[in-house]
């Protein structure tokens, strides 16, 4: 029922299958209050594109007139919308107003009855203030609760609501229990006092935690949250639904959503939005409009405003820049820039899903970029994977023109035939001659005038480095050119990309016997490595990676055991899979947890025999949970990816 | 000819009056092109609301016809655009192709032909490659033509263009050299080169070391800037005039700008552009326009680019957070993020012109915010004018809650009746208790996770703190209640307040004999001051600085040496002032040159009498070149300000 499509950090573009159609998310629901409509239902459809809309099935039930309506025509046709409705329960009710008197099974129940597509369990919401055992006791009846709804949904979908206030293991465990009931979607609940508090920073582990507990093949919605400025940190972080009641509510109060914040008509000296709402519009014609119209007209700036950012996330995402964007849209209140800044601590997490490699280059944006899951991944990798040629000495080298060692060659040269490893301190971390072209290495952009956090953080994992791998180190401009050593430049640089890639002992059966290289002869770069006459890797120019060959995945699966760089796939997919078709997430028997989005995998049979090899699209734990979508993308034939 | 309204930074919103009509600055000038126009000048006019354009002589010049028709019916008329029109000389054309066969004297002579109201010298492009000895001798020429077009000018205004190259000294002596000249606007040029290669951090040198060779009094243009990207930075450092020729010159190419940077129609994946070019367009559609189409709606969209971030940029201006929006879009490329760390480099210039006050809270948006002038001010008040009521010891806290001195309140009872004196650890560095309230202190937002420059800095400079105004620190957590020593809160922020704002000399004679306080019932906070049985001062509650009283003027006079604080005006003026008539320009005679906009100041007659007191809204150098404008905002009557 859910698909994922791209990919950027923890960023999907899915597609959700309801029975009112297919959702492309991330997507923003509209809350319709069925009492005051400031913009129709079909109009939110038709002008705005907005393909969900959000309703309260609590509200409609306790007035009698929509009630017998919805029940009799159903909430469809009530509303006049076509696409996809999720009703919520009366939970946020609670939380504003206290108790409510229904129970939950009358709410599933009145949901089904009036053809909600999406219902909501009637969870309880725990607050931010409550105390730890009372935030568990709570969570049980929510669970207990879902459970009751999931028996009687039927054939509509529910929202299995994660709460756990601001306890990072109560919500992960509630998360968890959630992920094996029968649900749809997963709302994150309870978040709304932390965002009016400004507690992002708090949301960030709330999201992250949830997220943790989830199975990855189901819509993540978070409650509440529309302001158009959260929507590029939240999508970062694996939210896929969002809704919106502000854009209605604050059109009430003559608050305009901008992307920098909300600003109340009163106070604003101009009016300088080009939006369908506001065109030609000035502030006084905008002031003096009768109540009415000038409510309608804020709730349609409003929505374009959230559809504007929207389809901007969406096209970063697609663009693999997610994070670039969300580390400026942070910027636009320091309680965000808390948020961007506590994501640093669930790095790690985030590692496992981010992609190996990208289109673009990666643009540093201020210090809060070394926060980024690949600079970890960088360190980690080298620490565990890089071996030097010789390991008598690094030989340091300030930042250069990239690739350092285009820019640098002579000075490399001299390193080498000195038998020395030259070494460039880079924003990564220390970067070794050899890896200096391999993404985001050479595929990234910093300023000249570097923060210090990067700084320090730099001179320490450079410290570190030397300890472990080289038995001193020297300035690299402290050298006289006396060496006479003899050295491979192309085999220092394809053992160790593919070390970096694929492991030590992964290469060690790849680079076996006489080793030769096809060179490009328009850049000088390694194309192609054969071993003992065999073609076991091709490097691509754009990220300086391999792309692994069926010859060097026969000696990787020889070498090493299952399930090290595998996909195994069922029996019944085996001919497909060896004609060049994809690796669907149904046909997977089993899969190396290891393995990021985008990196090279050797798909198997039954038996451990190598039947092709691509690229992974989706992990482990994705592939494991998904029914639908490709799991590997094989590459054509067993010949080279253009 | 040109006044400041409003202000920000070395930001200035102005009025430029030119025979065909006021423009209000910053403005940005389309490109037209005499012989290819892509939107016309009255589509400029009308739709875009453009007030000024930009067009060749040269290219007018050397095409008979156009030549004939220019000088026939003149160039307004030609063109059809009631707005002020300023043509460039063929100088830039001499840079792209090489030299040019035209004389100077040959080029304004053209110019006024043909009605242009804002003409331009043919200066010598500077090129960034050019040797320092060849940069001084072409300025040298460029200043001889410039004086040459002076003398030969009549009405028609002209353009005096900075010239310098790279070479920060060069630039300002052109920059002085162009200022005492009768010209009527100063672009900057050759910078061209430098953007195109993304050298933006050479960009704020040129801009900055010509700022501080001109005057004022005339506006600053920015030759050949005008993607969106750049425009709150180079309104920042005080240009007010801008020019695009790409947004028609992208067009042709299918180039599309965003305030994010530019795009090919080709690479996009998707156009979620809501502008009036863009509005019901898909990628697809504009792909599939005839090529003379295409290239319309595309300069129509880059036009609305550029309209919206400058309608933009004069929002924040206005609103006081220039600062907040140029430190964010500065993150849309490394090269842009430079310019804005290189910009620390120049934070004492920029404090001379940066307001003392403002209505809104600073909210820090990075690393990068340490870098405004604000916290130069402060810490450099605090080291010159900060007396601690007790110098025994300080006690240290961290920041807790604002304003500090009611969230802690009890810690700092403690500590004042053991006879220490309380200071908070900012992010401004070490602040008294006694100053918590002023601007921006209380007035400003961090994140609680902060950058190392900020937690670096602040603690060198606490270092600093005690050793130059305490006998010993110590921790604020480590001191037991014992204190009984006897202190008044009230008389401690009174007198910090105006050492910080006025200086110990004049502090010292506004708190003479016996001190009173008028205390808000609703706040609590001092309102006004009584010294002897004169109201002296009174605190805003808003940015907790004074408002100067007729009575405390007096005695500042008394105690101190003329210009201090004083603003003294001419005998014609004293009658009008006095009645609390504002102060302008052209009737100051003296003024004190360390006053700051928006800060208390006396206005004096010619025998230093005291005739009213206001707020500045120029500073000295300012008053002194403008002939129009508020000089000074006098407060009505000798009363309290509202």
């Amino acid at each position: 029922m859910f698909e994922i499509v791209r990919r950027d950090g923890l960023a999907r573009i899915g597609k959700f299958q309801t029975r009112s159609g297919v959702l492309e998310t991330p997507a923003l629901l509209p809350v319709v209050n069925p009492k005051i409509c400031t913009i129709s239902p079909r109009e939110l459809y038709e002008e705005f594109g907005f393909e969900a809309i959000i309703t309260n099935s609590y509200i409609i039930k306790n007035n009698p007139e929509l009630k017998a309506k919805a029940q009799e025509i159903g909430l469809h046709k009530m509303l006049d919308f076509p696409g996809v409705i999720m009703t919520d329960s009366g939970t946020f009710q609670s939380h504003m107003y206290g108790e409510v008197e229904v129970t939950n099974e009358e709410m599933v129940e009145f949901q089904k009855s009036i053809g909600t597509d999406i219902g909501t369990v009637l969870d309880i919401f725990t607050e931010p203030y409550w105390t730890k055992e009372q935030t568990a006791e709570s969570i049980e009846v929510t669970l207990e609760r879902t459970k009751k709804a999931c028996d009687m949904k039927g054939d509509m979908m529910i929202n299995g609501v994660v709460q756990g206030s601001i306890y990072q293991d109560l919500r992960e465990h509630c998360a968890k229990e959630m992920a094996s009931m029968d649900v749809d979607v997963h709302p994150i609940g309870g978040v709304v006092p932390l965002m009016e508090q400004y507690r992002y920073l708090e949301l960030v582990d709330v999201v992250i935690s949830s997220k943790k507990g989830l199975n990855p093949n189901r819509p993540v919605h978070l409650f509440g949250a529309g302001h158009p400025m959260v929507l590029a940190l939240a999508t970062l972080m694996g939210c896929d639904l969002f809704d919106s009641a502000s854009y209605a509510k604050f059109a009430r109060d003559d608050r305009m959503m901008f992307i920098d914040g909300t600003y109340r008509l009163q106070d604003m000296q101009s009016l300088d939005c080009n939006c369908p709402a506001c065109r030609g519009l000035t502030l006084e014609t905008l002031r003096k409009m009768d109540k009415k119209e000038k409510e309608k007209t804020i709730a349609r700036h409003n929505l374009y405003q959230i559809t504007n950012e929207l389809a901007l996330v969406k096209r970063y995402v697609r663009e693999g820049r997610l994070w670039e964007l969300a580390e400026i849209r942070c910027r636009a209140h320091p309680a965000m820039l808390d948020a961007l800044r506590r994501l640093e601590e669930h790095q790690e997490f985030m590692e496992r899903y981010d992609p190996i490699s990208r289109d673009g280059a990666l643009f540093y944006t201020g210090a809060e970029t070394r926060g980024r899951p690949v600079f970890r991944r960088y360190i980690s990798r080298l620490w565990d994977r890089y071996l030097p040629a010789t390991d008598k000495a690094a030989l340091f080298y300030d930042e250069g023109n990239k690739p350092y060692s285009r820019a640098m060659a002579a000075d490399f040269d001299k390193a080498r035939r000195s038998g020395y490893t030259p070494v460039v301190i880079s924003p990564f971390g220390p970067v070794p001659a050899e890896l200096d072209e391999l993404y985001p290495i050479a595929q990234s952009v910093f300023p000249k005038i570097m923060d210090s956090d990067t700084i320090f953080e730099t001179e320490s994992l450079t410290v570190k480095f030397i300890e472990s791998k080289f038995a001193e180190a020297i300035s690299g401009t402290e050298i006289v050119d006396s060496g006479t050593e003899e050295y491979d430049p192309n085999l220092i640089r394809a053992k160790a990309v593919s070390r970096y890639q694929f492991g030590i002992d992964a290469t060690n059966s790849l680079f076996k016997g006489k080793i030769e290289f096809v060179i490009s002869r328009k850049t000088g770069k390694i194309r192609n490595v054969i071993s003992d006459g065999e073609h076991v890797l091709s490097m691509r120019a754009g990220d300086g990676l391999y792309t692994l060959r069926k010859e060097g995945a026969d000696r990787i699966v020889s070498a090493t055991l299952p399930p090290f760089m595998r996909v195994s796939v069922s029996d019944d997919a085996v001919p497909f899979v060896s004609e060049g078709r994809n690796v669907f997430c149904q046909f997977v028997t089993e899969c190396d947890k290891d393995l990021r989005p985008m990196e090279e995998v050797i798909v198997t049979d039954g038996k451990d025999k190598v039947i092709a090899t691509g690229r992974m699209m989706l992990v482990a734990d994705e592939i494991r949970s998904f029914k639908k979508g490709v799991a590997v993308k094989i590459r054509s034939g067993a010949g080279d990816e253009a």
